[in-house]
């Protein structure tokens, strides 16, 4: 089994991302094949897939994944966490029920660890973008016209301090920390309407504060990579400049910039800086 | 200067807190003196405050209590945070203006400890609830009709222990755990709001599922409850009903339970529980 060049099936939900793979593994030349998922993948994406299947037909996925036999599967784009008892149903037919509910009353990782192990029993190993698409996460660096200013890099510390307290509870992918007061911890609401939270608290009381806040993104401390990366695009920009906010950070080597140069040139527009975190600057309690 | 005994001034901010205090210190037959914020302190309490001052009115509200001269001030009821602007003008007669920046730009804790050592330096004790008036705050009991079950024991357990993990970064008064899943970490926003956007994740993947989620709320670690005291009432079971949730358990002798048999009836009749948990049982991390 070959990580690093063999045949790769992407499994694509919503978004832009298994667009990105593909493009990623077209250029490298390697081979690939795509299994969209219907109501999820985007219709472009849809109509080059090589097959097309309900989220809940775990059967008809796992057929076609036998027939192809890739070396690796990637999980890629966004699916709605179904109800527990469609879960219970689809998985029905490969696993004991209590087992499956076992999972599913846990938190979203263990419905994640769930399919991988489902993946792994039937000889498949599951890869993420930094295995097969690196080039898509974010650098160290300073992207854009504006760089964080003292007091931001102050916010950024506070706030990966923070995600990193709440990371045992599978929690907090993002927050956004305004100074040293915190403004929002992400639940499973996500990135977008933590921001338009924090656009509705604004009007509170942050209007004309000086120093705006500071969105912060990164991966829980365990979460797996392969199937659940943090990401940002053109949207989080235009969502956090709504919010009133300063900037964006990520943690760089585990945060995925969807469509990087959109996602820069909204941050110049709004005046946002974009910045990627390395870990050396992450570690730091506030 | 007797805390237990000696005249009370209660500084009266909005809802029902100002007068449940003023009701206890005439039913215990202690002096006290009502000084209302205009625009807060609700028209009932206003009509037989003592005075009346604008929340900026520091110098009037300064003057009052040197002509009054209680042993003791409670800071009673809610305000709406200014704009730092605001503040700065306000205090600027007593203090450095660099000095109240400071205070400002940090948390919410750091302008209550700002105003505690305003009244301090002016000989005025500030005292709380918990000093004053006891019997309002929440025991060790379970409330109304029904009892957690075991699996809301687990989620009341996680969520204390998620409350002590964010702590020291100046939130946490309250969040919402759903078996072992957290659903929502309390920002600024406050206790109904985060139970509003609980409602409406509800509807994206939550419905159905068996185990409801809880209401946690307690004080955060270090938080001082003269002045910043975690509350619940009738509001907040209607909310939490809303939210789909079974019940609501709050740090026992450190929350305020306003209108308690009202509060206790909203949960009857909602069939929610509502359960006051001792600190042996708050401290297990999950």
């Amino acid at each position: 089994m070959n990580v690093a060049a063999g045949p790769v099936a992407i499994l694509a939900g919503s978004g832009a991302l298994p667009g990105l793979i593909a493009e990623r593994l077209a250029a490298a030349g390697r081979p690939h094949r795509i299994l969209a998922f219907r109501g999820f993948a985007e219709p472009a994406l849809r109509a080059r897939a090589d097959a097309v299947v309900g989220l809940l037909d775990v059967k008809g996925a796992v057929a076609r994944l036998d027939s192809w036999r890739p070396d690796c599967v990637t999980l890629a784009g966004g699916v709605t966490r179904p109800r527990a008892a469609a879960l219970l149903d689809a998985y029905a037919f490969l696993r004991n029920r209590d087992e499956i509910a076992a999972v599913v009353s846990g938190g979203d990782d263990n419905v994640l660890r769930g399919v991988i192990t489902l993946l792994e029993e039937r000889g498949l190993r599951l890869v993420g973008v930094p295995d097969i698409a690196p080039e898509l996460l974010a650098e160290p660096v300073v992207y854009g016209a504006r760089a964080p200013s003292g007091a931001d890099r102050a916010s950024i510390t506070a706030g990966f301090a923070l995600l990193d307290a709440v990371a045992p509870f599978d929690i907090g992918q993002a927050a956004i920390v305004h100074g040293r007061r915190v403004l929002a911890v992400e639940g499973p609401e996500g990135t977008d309407r933590m921001l338009a939270r924090v656009r509705a608290l604004g009007g509170l009381f942050l209007r004309r504060e000086r120093q705006p806040g500071v969105l912060v993104k990164g991966p829980k401390r365990g979460q797996d990579l392969r199937v659940d990366l943090p990401a940002i695009g053109p949207r989080t920009i235009v969502n956090a400049a709504r919010a009133g906010l300063a900037g964006v950070a990520v943690a760089s080597g585990l945060t995925l910039v969807i469509d990087r140069p959109a996602t820069v040139a909204a941050a110049d527009r709004a005046g946002l800086f974009l910045v990627g975190i390395p870990p050396r600057d992450r570690m730091e309690s506030s």
